[in-house]
């Protein structure tokens, strides 16, 4: 399956949309904190659980014209070797962890063939992946301050120390730069120690062995990159951001249920989200969660509708009624702000006041997918509210639900195309029919599956840019009976992750275009994102691409 | 009084010469430790004590011909604009903290005018004297280990946060660059604070108000550097080596019997100095202290020499017999391994088996300033030895002092020219007139005063490089009676580092020539160097420029 790529490619282009999407997010008041959900989720803080771990090995990397990131790992000496290796200004090495991992570095520094009459001058980058520590860091060319880069600057001053890197890294990979030292001594590094942190405390149960080995994998992969986004609460990627983003949450909340468990996480990250509202008490998209959890001004319509299905699916997987009904005021004041946007003709209405999201795509028209979101999300409020026993606060939303769905099938879907459209140019893109089938606007599931399959062959439909809107184009094949599709689907774009030597799922992937960044460098990107991590939910709460093999 | 230079100047010359001095320090292997001696170097350890500054002003570096270091500091802002001040990616300023210290840095870093959407990269720079912020530091071209410079580079993740820059700098003035952070907001420093280290617990008496402005100017400027070089030793420099070296020590000791009285910091490193011999037990010219004392490699004969030197006075000093007796057998080892460098002709031969120091200038031919430098140590060793009541130890050295002292009358002295010679080229010196009059070789005060005279006006007579051995010529001035010549060289050179906006005096200053540097580059200069600061002892212990004023 491929795919026309979307996404721009100058620099130019790219720091133009970016801005254009960053000026789109008004950035609006924050309403008054919710002292008691912040106290709730403050007492819900989890306990990092610490594991170490130590090098597999000292790699190099050569450029392959074969491997997908551009180079391939060359082992070039075994963890007792390097232990043994003797560095001198000028030289460096790369470490190899054997996987990714979320957390800190330490190894002890020695000074051997004479005295350390100098300090130590290191430089450490961090790498997910191979590219990361291929290719130098600098120039860098992305939209996002380079503040987020992974590389670490420091010196040494007293020889034998134990030096542990304070800040917290994302990593496979450690390059070491000897940047300065006397010549009169050398140094090595012993006990190099990978300190990887997350809150999950229990590991999934594997899938049956005979599983097909791509599927298998790409379950691990997912597994690991929920288990690395898993910290304090559900960061979408713990290289950059590492912020609980609404979206995300809802992707990891699923896959979770279905592996760690870490549902007070989830309950956590409910009301952090709570209790830092917009002024007129919309949810944001974001919440910035140190030094202390405060508001992020970045509410996204979608994001916010979200936040009612993930509730509703939270109760739904621990029963935790009493949660459910102390932040049920929440999800009320969700829908009734949201159903602001609904024009009188029962259609969503892009006033541009608060930004959609949706995907990772400037030109996508929203509006179609926007109505899709707002049924799913009312939707599922009523179904929250049958299981919080609250149904009467929302009865009057089921007569809502059925004009915006039939204000849909009628203005919204082209007959002679078998496609839902979206905006005055009849725009066609994949989003819209994935949101249209989520919320059950296509008339039967023939009506969903051909749409679906037009949207994702057509060359003019726009195709998904992010991992997150492959997602719901999976989950609404799923909904409307196209398994076969929906697991070819993920083996094509997850498996060729996996294929590309993925050690966790990435914020970026557009297939066959190693150099893709919506960021303008891929340096900026994070390869072990949250949104990426839902292939496990796929096959261990649908059994997608199982049932025929156990 | 003007005088020739003879520093090398070009860059290989530098290298060469760098390369020439370290290759003569023959590296012998350690002695065992002295256990004994090295607990109660612990025990001695004294509690540093911390003061908070707060900044000055925010100032820039001006280039201005007219000042010594080619740059004047002008005020741009006061310390209450610059708490208001918001800085953003790409923006740098100067805090001024008015004087010199050692010690961390800490300051608040704020987020304001939007949330903190990425983490903080800055590099700070930290200043002695304005050249060091004003001139980047690299490329540097400096022998010593780039791994010295005064630079930081780190990243804030979480804002607002508490920033306290872990590693100790020297410095009065700090570069603050902030490398990168998101446009979404700016950053305000807060609460910058210097929190100065040392080891001194009293403030010395003022010299009497009536003394002159240039003498009390010079006089605290050599307090300050003796106080912030105080430290868990005495260090020779805060900046860079960090490290107790014993010809440094005695001079600080001088100073700080006069001024801080910090006398258990004296008695801790005598210890750490004997408790970390070479093999055949000669003291070693200094001690790594951290992170735990250890041999350093590095012993100097002359500086071996100056251990009981500096034994002596401490005793003489403090009255503490009872660590004199406990560390005699160390200076007794002391005289009998240097009496082996003396040939059958009771002159020093060198060998070149234990580099001697004496100046950093490589073609000075030391043999008779060593001739002095042991025949002052045993003068001393033998007033020890009655300090102590162990006479009998070294009754039989009171003939070998003659010998030596005849035997540099006869075959060193030039009666032609008035000036002790050194080597088989006669060649002349300030270090031979110096030592050679501290010896008591000459035989009165007016031939000593005629050899320093001459030694300090020929063109082809070696000048001193280094406060190192201005020191020993002022206080060979001193001892034969020419306290007003004393005083001028003290006006001229301590006066001239003051003139040129000192606030501790130098490790390197060569009157009119800015940028000399023994080691390649000014930036690897220490600008607050421990042997540097006897002008206060002259002062205080002798009154000179005093005694007509006060």
């Amino acid at each position: 399956m491929t795919m026309t790529n979307n996404s721009p490619t100058s620099p130019e282009d790219i720091a133009a949309t970016f801005a254009a999407m960053e000026a789109k997010i008004v950035k609006l008041p924050a309403g008054e904190p919710n002292a008691l959900f912040l106290a709730r989720a403050e007492a819900l803080m989890p306990v990092l659980q610490e594991s170490c771990q130590s090098p597999i090995s000292l790699v190099r990397a050569l450029p392959d014209a074969d491997a997908y990131l551009r180079f391939r790992m060359e082992v070039v000496a075994t963890a007792a070797e390097f232990e043994r290796s003797t560095w001198r200004q000028g030289q460096e090495f790369i470490i190899d962890f054997g996987g990714h991992r979320t957390g800190h570095l330490s190894f002890q520094l020695l000074a051997v063939d004479g005295p350390a009459d100098s300090p130590v001058k290191l430089r450490l980058t961090f790498g997910e992946v191979p590219s990361d520590v291929a290719v130098p860091l600098y120039p860098y060319t992305g939209v996002l301050s380079a503040a987020w880069l992974p590389d670490e600057t420091f010196t040494v001053d007293d020889l034998p120390q134990l030096v542990r890197v304070p800040r917290r890294h994302a990593f496979r990979f450690v390059k070491v730069e000897v940047l300065a030292a006397s010549s009169r001594f050398g140094v090595q590094f012993h006990h190099v120690t990978a300190h990887a942190l997350t809150a999950a405390s229990k590991q999934p149960e594997p899938l049956a062995s005979a599983s097909p080995e791509w599927l298998k994998r790409v379950d691990e992969i997912s597994i690991a990159t929920l288990r690395d986004c898993l910290q304090t609460s559900f960061e979408d990627g713990p290289r950059r951001d590492r912020r609980l983003w609404l979206g995300d949450l809802r992707l990891q909340a699923l896959a979770n249920y279905v592996s760690f468990e870490a549902n007070d996480v989830v309950r956590r990250c409910l009301y952090l989200l709570a209790g830092l509202p917009r002024a007129d008490g919309l949810v944001n998209g974001c919440v910035y969660e140190r030094p202390q959890a405060s508001y992020a001004d970045t509410v996204m319509l979608d994001y916010a509708a979200i936040y009612n299905v993930t509730l509703q699916e939270y109760v739904h997987a621990t029963g935790d009624v009493a949660t459910g009904k102390e932040l049920w005021p929440v999800a009320l004041r969700q829908i009734e702000l949201l159903c602001e946007t609904v024009g009188e003709d029962d259609l969503f209405v892009d006033t541009g006041a608060t930004f959609c999201f949706i995907d990772w795509v400037l030109p996508l028209e929203r509006s179609t997918a926007m109505q899709g979101v707002l049924i799913f999300t009312l939707r599922r409020t009523l179904l929250l509210a049958s299981q919080l026993g609250c149904e009467s606060d929302v009865a009057h939303y089921a007569e809502k639900i059925e004009r915006m769905v039939l204000a849909a099938r009628e203005k919204l879907f082209d007959v002679s195309l078998g496609m839902f459209v979206s905006g005055p140019a009849h725009q066609l893109s994949c989003a819209s029919q994935a949101w249209m089938v989520l919320s059950g606007v296509p008339v039967n599931d023939v009506q969903a599956a051909t749409a679906l399959r037009q949207a994702m062959s057509l060359p003019q439909s726009i195709k998904p840019a992010t991992p997150y809107l492959y997602h719901y184009i999976v989950e609404a094949m799923v909904t409307c009976g196209m398994s076969d599709e929906a697991l070819a689907l993920v083996r094509h774009y997850w498996g060729g992750m996996a294929d590309a030597g993925a050690d966790t799922f990435w914020e970026v992937y557009e297939p066959g275009k190693p150099l893709s960044s919506p960021l303008g460098d891929i340096h900026i990107n994070s390869y072990c994102h949250a949104w990426s991590c839902t292939p496990s939910w796929f096959f261990r709460a649908f059994g997608l691409g199982l049932k025929s093999h156990t």
